[in-house]
């Protein structure tokens, strides 16, 4: 979910199963929804997700500009937080249970998926 | 392009204009059109780039594990090279005449579109 000056711009979910699509992870369908928006809406924007992001959307944060990630959890996950960091991304990670047993129940129930996903 | 063991398994373009899409450039376009595929044909696979890949791109390579990256040309745009080199990924620049003949073109042209989507 990407929100600008206080308004949602962009919601976004996983797409892998319900699109086929391998490159649509929650991060990129909210900046798919989004649209095409001046640089300085991205720039001011500030992101949430569920867990901590992948190298691929890390890689949109950083080439939109995205200067604050809210991170529900990296438990089950850690991303690309260092990278981010280190370009000057401000991030504020959560450990919010809800985050955390959402993805848990999620990688028991669809191990196959998960696998897929992150290539292992 | 995406090419595994001889074969284009995922040709793509930039579609910001033609689907208003920020996230369809050309290597994620390529991995759209791909599909999900299992983890061993990214990592055995070749992406072919006119331009050297930007962040989202870069980091899309890394999450998928794509090892070798033939970029057409670096001068019009430096990409995410140096990550991915020290991430282990082999690039190949080929400074190719047609490939910087074609983005010099676009970017005098379309100035608005380009400047639009590296953030400038």
């Amino acid at each position: 979910m990407i929100v600008s000056n206080g308004t949602i711009i962009g919601r976004g979910h996983n797409r892998r199963v319900q699109k086929g699509s391998p490159i649509l992870h929650g991060e990129m369908d909210a900046l798919e929804n989004a649209g095409r928006r001046p640089a300085a809406v991205y720039q001011g924007a500030t992101l949430y997700t569920t867990l901590s992001p992948c190298a691929m959307c890390s890689g949109a944060i950083l080439l939109y500009g995205i200067r604050r990630v809210i991170i529900g959890e990296n438990e089950n996950f850690l991303g690309e937080e260092e990278l981010l960091r280190s370009r000057g991304v401000t991030l504020e990670v959560r450990q919010d249970s809800r985050c955390i047993r959402l993805l848990t129940g999620f990688i028991r129930t669809h191990p196959e998926l998960w696998n897929e996903d992150i290539g292992v």
